[in-house]
C-alpha cells in the first residue's frame, strides 16, 4: 500500500454537515427543495445591483479589482458600524467590523481563535449545524442548552457556563433551524451570565433584519458589548453568492482578530464588497428590506396555508415572526428520517432536524419557504402530505 | 481586571506577516511601494471584465448571487481542470479542483487537514511569508531548506523529508520573494525524494503563468501526481480583488477537502468565479497573458535599468526570468533593516527580506516592480539609491 500524508485530528473532529450536499440533490432535474436556505431569487434587487456594478466599474475600473486591507473596505465597514449604531444600539465604529467571506468565515475564525481540542463550548439544542460544524474542526467538548419558543433555556445556560466554556453560539432572532427568537426577559438574563463569564458569545444576527413586524428584540451585543461578537451578513438579504459577510468584534481582540483573517485568507473579496457597499449608498436599505420582509411574509402564509391544507393532525409546526424557516414535529417517539426518505422518493427534499440536535429531536424537520416558487410549494406540499399522511395517519 | 476569553495556542502560534501592514503604509500619501506584491492597474483586463459581468448578469440575473456548492463552479473548475492538462501536464477532471477564496485559503486549508501542533514541516529559506504565517497557526516544526539560483537543496530536502514532515511548501516557478525557478534537474530530483515519501508536497503556481519566455518547467504535480497539491490563482493574472484561487488535489484527499472548505467559509463567492468563467470564455486568455508578460518584462527591463543607474556597486541582485521580483542583497553581514528604515525616511516602501528565512537573509531585501508607475520607478529607484550610497558606499 503506498504512503498517504496522514491527516490532522481535526479532519477525524469536523462533523459531516448534509446542508451543502442538499444543495446538490436539491438541483437534480424534478426536486423540488424545502431543505436549504437560499433566499428567493425573485427578491434579489438584481437591477439595482446591476447598476451598482457598472457604476463601481466606471468610476475606479482598478479599485475593485486590486487588494485591500484584511479587514476590508473602509466605507463599507463604516456603513455597518453606522447601522450598529442606529438599529443594532451597539455602540461600534469601523474599526471594529472585520468583513468575512460570509459569516460562516466568522465561526470558522472564532473557533480557530479560541478553542484548543477540549475546550468547552456551549451550542443551542437544536442549533444552526453549519456553524456547529465549522467548531467541530477546534475539537470542542460541545454542551446543548435547549432552545423553545422563548429562546435558550437560562437555567441549563447557567449551568453550563459554571464549567468555564469558552464559546457560546447562538442566534437569538429566528432561528436556525428552529424559527424561534429569545423573548425580552430571556435577552436580559442571558446577558447578565455572559458579561464578565469569561465565556465569549457569539450572537448571530443572519436573520435579525428579516423581523416581518420588525427587529424582534435588542441585541446581545448592545447588552454585554466586551463578552459578545456579533456576527453579520448580506447573504440573506443582498446576495449569498457574494459572500460578504463581517463580525463586530470587542476592542480587546481587534489586533489579534485581523492577523487570524490575514492568515486564513488574506482579505475577502474587494469586488463585491465596493458592489454591495454601492448597492447600500444609491438605495434606501430599509425600503429594500422592507420589500424583502414583505415578500418573505407573503411566502410563509402560503406555505402555511398549504401545510394546513396538506398535512395530517398528527404533525405539528410553528408560525415565527421573520427568517426563512418553520420547524416541523412528526408526533413525538416517531424518527423524521423516515420523512425525510419517503420525501426524496417523492422528489422533495426536506432538512432532517436530528442532525441540528447534540440530543434528542428525531422527529423534527426543517421547512424553508423563502427559496420555493409558489407553485412549487403547492406541489411539495402535495407531496409531502402523502407522504406524512402514508408515515403518521390520523 | 475583567475576565476576557483566553485565546487558544494557535493566535500564539500564528507569526506576523507585515505583508498586509505595508499595503496600508504604501496607501500613505506621497510614499511610493516597491514593497507589496500588487499587480499593476494598467494591465487588468478592465474593460472585458465589465464585458462579462454584464453578460453575467444579463443571462442569469439571479445565478451569480446565489449559493454554489462548497467546491465551486463546475464550467469553471472545468476550464481549470483542462487548463491543467493542456498546460501544465496534469492528468485532472474538474473534481480534482476546489475553488478557493485566493491561494492564501489553500495554505490556511492544508495547514488544518494535516498539520497537528509539533509536526514537521518544509518551508524553502527564503519562502512566502505570506503562506508560512498561515501554516504557522497549526504549531508545525518548520525546517528550512535553502533557495538558490537552481531552486531548492536537494541534499538539505532529502535530509529534512527523513524527518518525517506532513508538509513541504514551495514556489517552484518565479518565486517569491526570490524571483529564482526550480532547474529540470532539481524538478526531477525532488519529484523523486517527494513521490511516496508520505510528505505532501504544496506546489504554489502563483507566477507559473508569468514566465516572460513561457512556463519554466514542468510541474511537480505532474511528475508526482498523488503526492503534490497544486494551488493557483487568478489575482496575478486577472483580479487579486476578486479571491479566485483553487488548489488541485489527489484524489485520497478530495472529500476531507471539500468538507474542510465548507466548514471554513461553505464556499468561495459564486459572483466572482462566475465573471471570471465569463472573461475566460469571451477572450483569448493565452493572448492576454502574452500582454501581462510583456508588459511585466517591460517593467522589469525599466526597473533593472534605473537599479544600474542608482545603486552603488556594493549592492547586488537578480534578473527573474518572470514573476513580480528582484532579490536585492545589501553586503554580506549588513542588516537590510537600517536600509527599509532608511527608505521610509524617503517615502518609499521595500519589504525586508529576513521576515522570509527561517535562518539567515538579513542582508536581504524582495522589491516588486510590477505594482509602481514608470515615473514611480524612476523616483523610487532615486530614492533607494540615496538611501544605499549612505548605508553602503562604495
Amino acid at each position: 500500500m503506498r504512503v498517504v500524508t496522514p491527516f490532522s485530528r481535526r479532519v477525524d473532529d469536523t462533523m459531516e454537515s448534509f446542508i451543502m450536499g442538499l444543495v446538490e440533490v436539491a438541483a437534480r432535474p424534478g426536486m423540488i427543495s424545502f431543505a436549504t436556505g437560499l433566499p428567493d431569487n425573485d427578491l434579489f434587487g438584481t437591477d439595482a445591483l446591476v447598476r451598482a456594478v457598472g457604476d463601481v466599474l466606471r468610476e475606479d475600473p482598478a479599485g475593485p479589482l486590486q487588494y485591500d486591507t484584511a479587514s476590508g473596505f473602509i466605507p463599507l465597514r463604516e456603513y455597518i458600524a453606522s447601522r450598529c449604531r442606529d438599529v443594532l444600539g451597539v455602540d461600534a465604529t469601523y474599526e471594529d467590523v472585520i468583513m468575512t467571506n460570509g459569516s460562516q468565515e466568522c465561526f470558522d475564525q472564532l473557533g480557530k481563535m479560541f478553542l484548543d481540542r477540549g475546550d468547552g463550548m456551549v451550542v443551542e439544542n437544536p442549533g444552526y449545524l453549519g456553524a456547529i460544524q465549522s467548531f467541530s474542526a477546534y475539537g470542542p467538548r460541545f454542551t446543548g442548552v435547549d432552545v423553545g419558543e422563548d429562546g435558550v433555556d437560562v437555567a441549563q445556560l447557567e449551568e453550563a457556563l459554571s464549567h468555564d466554556p469558552k464559546l457560546f453560539y447562538s442566534i437569538p432572532n429566528h432561528q436556525n433551524p428552529s424559527g424561534n427568537s429569545y423573548s425580552d426577559a430571556v435577552r436580559v438574563r442571558v446577558a447578565d451570565l455572559v458579561r464578565g463569564s469569561g465565556c465569549l458569545m457569539i450572537e448571530d444576527d443572519a436573520y435579525g433584519e428579516l423581523g416581518y413586524g420588525g427587529r424582534v428584540g435588542r441585541t446581545m451585543k448592545s447588552m454585554a458589548p466586551d463578552d459578545v461578537v456579533l456576527t453579520g451578513s448580506f447573504s440573506k438579504t443582498i446576495s449569498p453568492g457574494m459572500r460578504v459577510g463581517w463580525m463586530v468584534v470587542p476592542e480587546w481582540m481587534r489586533a489579534e482578530a485581523n492577523r487570524n483573517l490575514e492568515a486564513s485568507c488574506l482579505q475577502s473579496n474587494t469586488f463585491c464588497q465596493k458592489v454591495v457597499h454601492r448597492f447600500l449608498m444609491d438605495n434606501d436599505y430599509d425600503l429594500f428590506l422592507d420589500g424583502l420582509r414583505r415578500g418573505y411574509m407573503e411566502k410563509k402564509r402560503i406555505f402555511l396555508e398549504a401545510m394546513e391544507e396538506n398535512l395530517p393532525g398528527t404533525m405539528r409546526w410553528n408560525d415565527p415572526d421573520g427568517g426563512m424557516f418553520i420547524w416541523l414535529r412528526s408526533p413525538e417517539g416517531t424518527d423524521a428520517t423516515a420523512l425525510f426518505e419517503g420525501a426524496l422518493d417523492e422528489k422533495l427534499v426536506v432538512m432532517p432536524g436530528k442532525p441540528f440536535h447534540v440530543r434528542g429531536g428525531a422527529n423534527t424537520v426543517r421547512l424553508n419557504f423563502a427559496t420555493p416558487s409558489e407553485e412549487q410549494i403547492h406541489e411539495g406540499m402535495r407531496r409531502l402530505g402523502r407522504v406524512c399522511r402514508r408515515l403518521y395517519p390520523e
